[in-house]
C-alpha cells in the first residue's frame, strides 16, 4: 500500500467518526430517543423528558464530551461498578504504553527506517511511496543503526512491565477496596455444591441437608437445590409471547379483536380474539404451575448452599468435601441475577465431555474461518485479484477505487465476518458448563480473544492455507524467520485496520445503529406504548475487550517494526476512552459485578503480545544479518515470561477468591450491623430459579408488573 | 547384537545373581552381619544374636525367600508403613502389566516377526542370527500380518489404563483408611506459613501470635518460630566429632591416650589426652549454649503453627490467609522428624529465583551428561570402536571378549555413571526451597526419572550429539518416524540393559556390598564398639522408584516392538518382588511417611510410556508401509491423554490433602480419647529445631544417650 491509499483511508474514516458524533450529539438531544442514548439514566428515572422545542437542540455540540470527561475514576467507580472501572484502566493502561512508544516511535524509530535505503526509493514523490519505507525493512541489513530497535525492544519491554506491575497492583488494591466497602450480598454467603451423590433413600435436598448439618453445624444456614426447569422456562416463553400479543391487541383499535374461529378465520362464529387469548393464557399458567408443584422428582444433582457467615462459605468453598473429588464439586455462587439457570448439567463426566467437545468445536470453528480471511487478504493483492476476476480489470485501474479496495474493503469485510463470532463463542461457553453469565463472557472473551490474533494476525501475517499454518507450529525453529520475514510485510495491512475497523468500531460503538433504528421501527409501527420490554443493555464485554486488546498486540508488535501505527492506534484510544466513559455513565448498566476479574486477561494478553515481539525480533535481527542481536534478544522474552510468573504467584489470587484476612474483617464488620438478621432470613431464598417463581400474566391488573419476563428471556 | 551375545550376557548374569543369592542366604546367617542384613530386626530388638556355631550357618538355603513371601499386604502394610506397601503395589501393577504383555508378546507377535522375511536370513544358525529377527523390523514392509500389531497396541493400553485405574483406586482407598486409623500425629494438627511480614515494632513471634488469635480465634493452639540455626549446627558437628573420638580412646588401651603438647607431640609434657578433648568439648559446648541463647534476633519469618483440631488446620491451609499472597504462605507441615531444618531460605522471591536456578543447572546437567553416554553408545558398536582404537582389533576378535564387551561392559558403565547422579537430584532438590526430607526425596525421584528417561532412552535410541537431539524437538512432525527408525534399532542394547542392569541392581540390593565392606573394616579395625553410630538405614525412593519405573518404559515401548525383552522384564519384577519385600521387613525402616504419595508419579510415568509407545508406532507404521495403521493410532494417545486427565481429577486431590469428611470425622473420633489433651498440650513443643535443645555431652553418666548426634547429622 502507498501513502496516499493510507491517506485515503484516514480521510473517509476521520470524515465519517466526524460526522458520526456531529449526528450523535444532535440525535441524543431528541425526546424520542432517550432509551437510545441514556437507556442508563432513563431506567434510573434520572432524567427528564422534556419535550419543549428549541433550536439548540438541531446543533451539534460538544457537551457530552465535557460530561464524560468530568467523572473522577472514583466517582465512575461509585456509578458504573468495578468491572467497567477496570475496562477503562484497560484503556488508561493502553493510552499510558502508546504514548511512551510513539515518543520513541515517531521520534527515533521511524527517522531511522526512513533513512535506510535498503529499498531505494529515495525522497522523490511522498505520496506514492510504499509505507514500507517508514517501516524497518527499509533499514539497511547489517546497519549499526538496528541496535537502537535493539534498545528500543529491551526499554519498551521493560516499560511495558513497570505499567503491567502498576496496574495490576493498582486493581488489586480497587477490588479488595470495592469489597470491603461492599454491602452483604448473597452470592458472598454462597457456593454452589455440584456432584451430590444420589441416596436411593433420601431426596437430594435430605442428602445435603445432613451432609452440611453433619460437617459443617456452625456455620451451615440454608440450601437450595436446583431443578431441572427447561419444560417450564419454554411454557413460560410461551405465556410470555402471548402475553405481549394480549398487550398489543388491547391497545389496538376494537376492529382487530374480533376474529371468525373456523377455517382460516373466515367462517364459524365470531369471537373475541382477547377473551380467546386470555383463555390460553390461563391454560399454560395453570400447566406451569402443575409442573412447578410436580417437580420434586427432578431434582439436578446441584444446590446453592448458604452460610451464616462469609468465612463459613470459604472453607466449604476451599476444602475438598467428600473423600471421592467428583462427588461434593464446590463453586464460587454467582449473584443470583448472574446465574445462568438453563444449564446445570447433571453429572461431572457429562460436563468434562462438552468441555472437550467445546474444545473440539472451537478448534474447528477457528481453522474454517480461516477461508474468509484468505479471500479477503486477496483484496490486498489487487493483482492477484486481476487474475482471478479479470472483467475487474477496468474498474480497479481507477486509482480512487483501488484506493478504496485495498485501503478500506477488505477491513469492512473482515468486520461484518467477525461480528458473527461473538456470539458463536457465547454459546460455545454456555455449553461448557459455566453457571454464571459472567463466566461465560469471560470464557467467550477468552476464546475470541485467541479467535481473533489467530484468524486476523496470524492468518493475514501468513496469508497461507489453513494447513500449511497449521504446519508451521510442528516447526518451530523457523517460526522467528517466518515472522520476521511475513510480519513487517504486512504492516500496511494493519495500519489500515486500526483505522476502519479500530475507529469505525468506536464510532459505531458511540451511535449505537441498530437499537436507534429498531427503537425508530417501534415508534413508527408500534405507538408509544413499548414499557413493558424496555431493558437497560449492558455492555459485551466478550465481544469489546478483544478488539481493544487485538489492537494493543498490534501495536506492541510493529511498534518497532513500523512506528507508524503508533499514532493511529493512539487517536484509537483517546477516542476509546471517552467514548466508552460517555456510554458507562449513559447507556450500560452493569449485568453483573465480577470486582474485576477480566484484568488478568488484559495481563495475560499483554505479556503475549510482548513475547511474540521478541519472537519477531529474533527473527528480524536475524534476516537483516545481525546475528548478535538475534541471540541477544533471547533472553527478553525469558525475562518477560519470568515477570508475568511472578505476577501470577503476586496479584493472581487476589482475582480467585477473598483471602481469611478480609473474609473475617467483613464478617466482623457485619456483627454489628442491625440489617444483618435481615439479610440472613432472605438468604434462603435468594437463589431461587426464576422459572419456579409464582407466574401472575392474566387476571394482573395492569399489565406492568410482569415478572416472568426476566425469566423468559434468559 | 546376535543371540549368542545375549545369551552370554544373560548367562553370566544368570550366574551372578545365583552366586550373590547364595553368598547372601549364608552371610545373614552369620552373626556378625546382623547389623547389615537385618538392621532394622536388630534395631527393634526384634532378633537375638546366637553365637552357637552349627553347620545349618554355612550352607545356602532359601528360607528368606519364605519369610518374605508370607506377610499378607496388611501385615506389610502394619510392619512398614503406607510408603512401602505403595512401592511394592508399583512391582505388583509391574507384573500383571508384563504378564499379560508377555502372553500377547512371546505367543502371538514374536512368531509374527520371526516368520517375516524383511532382513533375510531365514532359519539358519539360531547362535548367531541377529536379535532384529525377532523384533518389528523383520516383518515386512505393507504387510498385512502389522494389523496384529496394530490390535495388540490397542489391547494392551486398553488393560494398562483399567489397571491404572484399579491401582490409583486401591491406593486411595488405603490412603484414606491409612489415615482413618493413625493415631493423633503432631503434622496432622500443624501447618508451616512463611512469609511473615516483619514489623519495626514487635517480633516475629508476636506478628505470628497476632494474627492466628486474630483470625482464627476457635482453632489456634500455638506456634514455633523457625530460627537461623546454620552456626550452631556447625559448632554442634565440630562438638559430634570430638565426642565420637574421645569415646574411641576411652576405650581404647591407655596407650595412646598420652601426648606430649609440644612441638608434633614430641616435646613439652604429657597431657591426657582425654582431659584435652572432655575441656574443648565443654568449651564448644558452651559456646553453642552462647548461640542459643542470644538467638532471638536471627528468626527466620517462618513459624509451624499448630491448631487444635485437624480442621482448623485444614481451613488455614487452604484458604489464602493475608491480602498479599506472597505473605502468609502456609503449607503442609511435615513429620517433625521428616523436616529438613537447614534450609528455610528467607523470602518469597529468594526461593523463587532459587527454583529457577535450579531448573537452569538441572538442564545443564541432563545435557553434559549425555558426553558418557554418547561414549558407551559407542561400545555396542564394535566396527566403530576398532576404528577409533585400532589396537584393540586383535583383543576384539576373540568372540568371547566381543561379546562381553557389546553385551555386558556398556551397561555396566552407564550403571556406574548413574550412580553419582540421585545424590546430586537430591542436591538440587534440597536447594530448591523444600522442607522436608519426604518431599525433597519426591522432587528429586521425579527429577531423577526424567534424567533417566532422557539421558538412557532417548540418548541411546537416538544417539546423536546434544545438539541434535534437542535439534528434534524443534521439529515435532518428525519425531515419529524418526523415533520409529531408531528405537527397533537400540532393541538389543535396552535386552541386555535389562538383564545387566537390571538384575545386577536386584542382586546388589539384597547384598548390600557396601554396608558389608563397611562392617566388616569396623569390626577388624573398631573392634565391637559401634553401637552409638549404629542407625536403620531407610530405603532411598528417589533412586530405585525411577529405575523400577524405567524398565517399565522399556517394556511398555518395546512391547510390540521387540517382545523379547518381556520376558527379562517379568524375572525382574519377580526377583524384585521377593527382594524388595524381604529388604523392608529386614532392612529398611521408614524415615518419613508420605501415605503414598508417590503413586502419582508411578501412574504419570505409565501414561507417559504408554504415549511414547503410540507415538513410536504411528512412526513405525509410516515406515513399513501402512499409513492407514499409522492413522488409526492417532485416536489413541488421544484417549489415554483424555483417560490420564480424568484420573487426575477423580484421584489426584486425595494425594494432595485430605477433605472435610475425613478431617472431621477423625477430629470427632479424637473427641473421646483421653490422651488428646496430653497429645495437645505436647504439641507446641513438637517442632523444635534439633540444634536449640539442650546439650548434653560432657560429664553425661555412659555417654550412650547421645541427644545431639540425630541432629548433627542432618
Amino acid at each position: 500500500m502507498i501513502l496516499s491509499a493510507l491517506l485515503t483511508s484516514v480521510g473517509i474514516n476521520l470524515g465519517l467518526c466526524f460526522l458520526f458524533f456531529a449526528l450523535y450529539s444532535i440525535l441524543r438531544k431528541q425526546p424520542g430517543n432517550i432509551k437510545v442514548y441514556s437507556p442508563r439514566l432513563f431506567g434510573e428515572r434520572k432524567t427528564q423528558q422534556e419535550d419543549d422545542f428549541n433550536l439548540e437542540r438541531l446543533l451539534p455540540s460538544p457537551g457530552w464530551v465535557k460530561r464524560a470527561w468530568q467523572p473522577s475514576e472514583d466517582e465512575l467507580l461509585s456509578i458504573t461498578g468495578l468491572d467497567a472501572a477496570v475496562f477503562m484502566r484497560m484503556f488508561i493502561f493502553c493510552l499510558r504504553v502508546f504514548t511512551f512508544a510513539s515518543i520513541i516511535g515517531i521520534f527515533v524509530l521511524l527517522p531511522i527506517n526512513f533513512l535506510g535505503n535498503q529499498l531505494t526509493d529515495g525522497f522523490s514523490n511522498l505520496p506514492t511511496k510504499s509505507l514500507d519505507s517508514f517501516s524497518i525493512s527499509n533499514v539497511d541489513d547489517g546497519s549499526n543503526r538496528l541496535w537502537i530497535h535493539f534498545c528500543a525492544a529491551y526499554i519498551f519491554t521493560g516499560v511495558v512491565c513497570y505499567l503491567l506491575y502498576y496496574e495490576y497492583n493498582y486493581i488489586s488494591l480497587k477490588r479488595t477496596a470495592y469489597f470491603y466497602s461492599s454491602k452483604p450480598q448473597p452470592h458472598q454467603f454462597t457456593i454452589l455444591v455440584r456432584g451430590i451423590p444420589t441416596s436411593s433413600e433420601s431426596s437430594l435436598s435430605q442428602v445435603v441437608e445432613n451432609f452440611f448439618t453433619e460437617y459443617h453445624p456452625s456455620t451451615y444456614l440454608s440450601h437450595a437445590v436446583v431443578r431441572q426447569t427447561s419444560k417450564i422456562r419454554s411454557l413460560m416463553n410461551d405465556a410470555g409471547k402471548l402475553y405481549r400479543r394480549l398487550g398489543h391487541l388491547k391497545s389496538t383499535n376494537s376492529q382487530q379483536r374480533f376474529k371468525r374461529d373456523g377455517f382460516l378465520g373466515l367462517f364459524g362464529r365470531k369471537v373475541d380474539l382477547v377473551d380467546h387469548y386470555e383463555k390460553k393464557l390461563e391454560d399454560i399458567e395453570d400447566n406451569v404451575r402443575l409442573e412447578q408443584s410436580s417437580l420434586a422428582g427432578e431434582e439436578v444433582p446441584a444446590a446453592f448452599v448458604s452460610f451464616k457467615s462469609r468465612f463459613g462459605a470459604a472453607i466449604a468453598l476451599h476444602i475438598q468435601q467428600g473423600i471421592n473429588p467428583t462427588e461434593w464439586v464446590t463453586e464460587k455462587a454467582p449473584e443470583p441475577k448472574d446465574v445462568y439457570w438453563p444449564f446445570f448439567s447433571a453429572s461431572f463426566i457429562k460436563r468434562w465431555i462438552f468441555k472437550i467437545a467445546v474444545v473440539v468445536a472451537y478448534i474447528a470453528l477457528t481453522i474454517l474461518f480461516l477461508i474468509p480471511v484468505v479471500l479477503v487478504q486477496g483484496l490486498t493483492h489487487l493483482d492477484q485479484l486481476e487474475t482471478w476476476l479479470p472483467f475487474l480489470k477496468g474498474v480497479l485501474s481507477l486509482t480512487f477505487i483501488s484506493d478504496l479496495i485495498t485501503g478500506y474493503l477488505p477491513s469492512l469485510i473482515l468486520l461484518l465476518f467477525l461480528s458473527v463470532v461473538p456470539p458463536i463463542m457465547v454459546v460455545f461457553s454456555s455449553i461448557q458448563g459455566y453457571i454464571s453469565h459472567s463466566q461465560i463472557e469471560k470464557s467467550a472473551c477468552i476464546k475470541l480473544l485467541w479467535f481473533t490474533v489467530w484468524n486476523i494476525f496470524f492468518a493475514n501475517v501468513l496469508s497461507g492455507s489453513a494447513l500449511s499454518m497449521v504446519n508451521i507450529f510442528l516447526e518451530p525453529k523457523k517460526i522467528p524467520s517466518l515472522l520476521g520475514e511475513a510480519v513487517p510485510a504486512q504492516a500496511s495491512f494493519f495500519i489500515a485496520y486500526v483505522v476502519t475497523s479500530g475507529w469505525t468500531s468506536l464510532s459505531s460503538e458511540l451511535f449505537r445503529l441498530i437499537p436507534l433504528l429498531y427503537s425508530f421501527m417501534r415508534s413508527l409501527f408500534a405507538g408509544k406504548d413499548g414499557v413493558d420490554d424496555f431493558e437497560i443493555p449492558s455492555i459485551r464485554y466478550h465481544s469489546e475487550i478483544p478488539r481493544v486488546l487485538f489492537f494493543e498486540l498490534l501495536g506492541v508488535t510493529y511498534f518497532f517494526l513500523a512506528p507508524l501505527i503508533l499514532p493511529f492506534l493512539l487517536v484509537y484510544y483517546c477516542l476509546g476512552y471517552i467514548i466508552y466513559r460517555n456510554q458507562f455513565l449513559n447507556v450500560y448498566a452493569p449485568k453483573f459485578e465480577t470486582g474485576g476479574k477480566f484484568w488478568p486477561i488484559v495481563h495475560d494478553s499483554t505479556i503475549f503480545s510482548l513475547v511474540l515481539m521478541h519472537i519477531i525480533a529474533i527473527g528480524i535481527f536475524g534476516l537483516k544479518k545481525l546475528p548478535l542481536a538475534s541471540g541477544l534478544i533471547i533472553p527478553l522474552p525469558v525475562l518477560t515470561l519470568i515477570f508475568n510468573e511472578y505476577c501470577r504467584k503476586r496479584f493472581l489470587p487476589i482475582f480467585k477468591a477473598y483471602p481469611t484476612e478480609c473474609l473475617i474483617k467483613k464478617d466482623r464488620g457485619d456483627q454489628n450491623d442491625p440489617t444483618m438478621t435481615e439479610f440472613l432470613e432472605k438468604l434462603p431464598t435468594a437463589y431461587q430459579d426464576p422459572a419456579l417463581m409464582p407466574v401472575q400474566y392474566s387476571r394482573s391488573d395492569d399489565g406492568r408488573s410482569s415478572p416472568l419476563l426476566g425469566a423468559a428471556e434468559v
